[in-house]
């Protein structure tokens, strides 16, 4: 299994979100903006969750940037 | 064969969706947005159906996120 | 050689189009669409003819999908 | 943990402005520009602060060019 | 040296094109094309020259495919 | 140190554009044009500087050509 590198200070900025349920916003290079919180994370993707309930696997190549309120 | 992770969270979960034949819409960098059911995956595509049984073999680096209704 | 998988799903789909001479729908991330046959590919490309022989030698990672009539 | 090789000029560099807390403005493959500092850096991403102390985890693969003023 | 592949289809298939002086359209994934020869390959570029001898060094990542007139 | 492969025609190119002070333009993906010269090269990066002494780092994977006048 590729492994999640866990002692990347990226890694651990975005795990440290998952942990603590921080709203975050997600702009992709497709220019789509997701406001809500990522539920977990793996080396090709994230999967978050929003104010809906909408689901949605995020490729990591897609992610331009993650923003925190 | 470059293996498929299937150990990964993001492979389980669109193999998940693949098994149980849920509908997903797939929204890719070019701006296209397949909505159908992924047939199977692969480490470089997704082979996806449409309700008019179009077939469209999709190229995983093309992929922005996958979306489940 | 780097070699092309012949075991990956998705190479024997784009393989099978090649030997059964299938019409096929390429796009790519720039938004041009190739509508003809694919003639061989490799790990790098695909090469393509049209209806008009035209010869295109179309780089995998700009393809976002191909599509089966 | 994938290594930042701290021996690559342009790692250093990006040292360089975070050590001296240099302002500097990051051009995104989608047009967006950050202007402020960048915090720190991984083999991934570079962490990034405003005027406005928002913080952005911003991807690598995203990122078109960093300018110093 | 990271090696070209001789032994791929697509690395010939430019190698023609460069022996045999042979006029190609090179499209980019930026919406640029470019008319005129191929001069040498390696595997990161491919050096390019139109009828007005204007040099470019053109980014492998950037091409979309190239074209047999 | 990941190395620059300096048996690449295409790092020689560069490096004796940097050698000879060769005024070029870099486009990038971006449709961002950068006219001047390259200071120096690594694995990752270009290190630019234009006519008013603005110094810019280029990402590799953000450059779609480089134009000798």
């Amino acid at each position: 299994m590729s492994e999640l590198d866990i002692n990347l200070p990226s890694t651990r900025q975005v795990q440290g979100s998952i942990k603590d349920k921080i709203e975050v916003s997600v702009k992709l290079m497709t220019g789509d903006v997701f406001a809500g919180r990522i539920v977990w994370q793996d080396p090709d993707c994230l999967f978050f969750t929003d104010a809906n309930d909408l689901k949605t696997l995020i490729y990591r190549h897609a992610i331009a940037y993650i923003q925190y309120q």
